[in-house]
């Protein structure tokens, strides 16, 4: 049978044996939230990219750029980590280079996979029917917080493991927590949120809209996948 | 305001910052409970060691030796890696020495730390007054298994966690989490780690005694620090 296992951060990904799995790469605040976003209202691809000077560069190539780092949009990019400024219709049909604190390097250290994809509560029951008919374990990775486990990741991996526990078999410790973890926080998410580490971050960057947003189930019937240096829509 | 937090592999503890913390490590299957129940039946020091070959070396100078790797005990040892194996009137005022495949880890590791501790449930309200009359952080260190997070010792942090949640702040997700997941399984916790991938293990080589016994809250007023390379009671 399949096996869906879960990741607690990037730290821990050389645990696991992705050569024949499917890596579902998690940044719920706001890496995944946003790119999901982007493709739904029609961004053409996304280029992942680990530092601010590459993503300058792609810039200066006459790319769309979105940067963030510790929760902060340096100057002089074209979009913030705000999901909502992914609402825009000069977006549409583009190619955005995006880097973040800790997506993009969950995306780059999974390149071994059969398939890097992008999850986020938004695409959530879209990513669990396309799993649902492939042949390969799934391993969602949490990005994480500069290298630590986190809340909403966690959660998020916990609501797939969920979705897909009759598809898949749950062997590894990691991932019966995280599901534990979603179901007892499912129905009021937003106030367990509410406490963890980066909540408190963003908070006093004044974002609760962002937060409330990202938390919201199936909206979206998006599958971001890795393409060579690119996301696209499967 | 102290700080409680949770590392939830030895893998990750580079991360966490030890030198103000008393670090409280944990190995619920079996080797922190072995020790805590040793120490309650009258044994007085306690030499962890990392490697079979040391083990056998102090067995050799005339220490009483338990071993463990993989849920099995070798040939040739005193002790098993059941805390029943440690109720023997001839532990009384003995020294043992013990190796274990990731609690031995956890306490290397852990050394930098103001003071290294053993917790398990059986100790559990022991050790949360002792640390709330210390002006020192906490950190509970998962031993886990072979580097991976698991579900037995995440539940103690959490139960650590829970019980000093008056007297510490809980600044980080992790011990969010588990604290989380401890509260939601605490009227069942044997039901709920009957699942879980090391239980699966121990199973199968027949010791549901074992979990039983390890999962009992406050059985045992001791405490067990470290001193140099052995563990006494304090």
């Amino acid at each position: 049978m399949k096996q869906i296992d879960v990741c607690l951060t990037p730290e821990l990904l050389y645990q696991h044996k992705i050569d024949n799995a499917i890596v579902v790469v998690v940044d719920i605040f706001r890496a995944t939230s946003c790119m999901v976003t982007g493709f739904a209202y029609g961004v053409q691809s996304i280029i992942p990219v680990a530092s601010i000077d590459e993503c300058v560069k792609l810039r200066d190539q006459g790319y769309y750029a979105a940067a963030e780092r510790n929760g902060m949009t340096p100057d002089g990019f074209d979009l913030d980590n705000s999901p909502f400024s992914y609402m825009n219709e000069k977006f549409v049909g583009s190619t955005i280079a995006v880097t973040t604190t800790n997506g993009t390097l969950a995306i780059t250290k999974s390149r071994a996979a059969v398939k890097v994809m992008i999850g986020s509560f938004l695409n959530l029951e879209a990513l669990a029917a396309y799993l649902r008919t492939q042949q390969y374990d799934v391993l969602v990775l949490c990005a994480g917080w500069k290298g630590k486990p986190n809340l909403e990741d966690t959660l998020f991996a916990g609501a797939l493991v969920n979705r897909l526990q009759n598809d898949f078999m749950i062997s590894e410790d990691a991932a019966m927590m995280a599901q534990r973890l979603y179901v007892g926080a499912q129905n009021d998410l937003l106030g367990f949120v509410a406490n963890s580490s980066h909540v408190r971050r963003l908070h006093r960057l004044g974002i609760h809209k962002d937060i409330s947003y990202c938390l919201q189930h199936d909206l979206y019937d998006v599958l971001p996948v890795l393409r060579g240096n690119q996301l696209v829509r499967m």
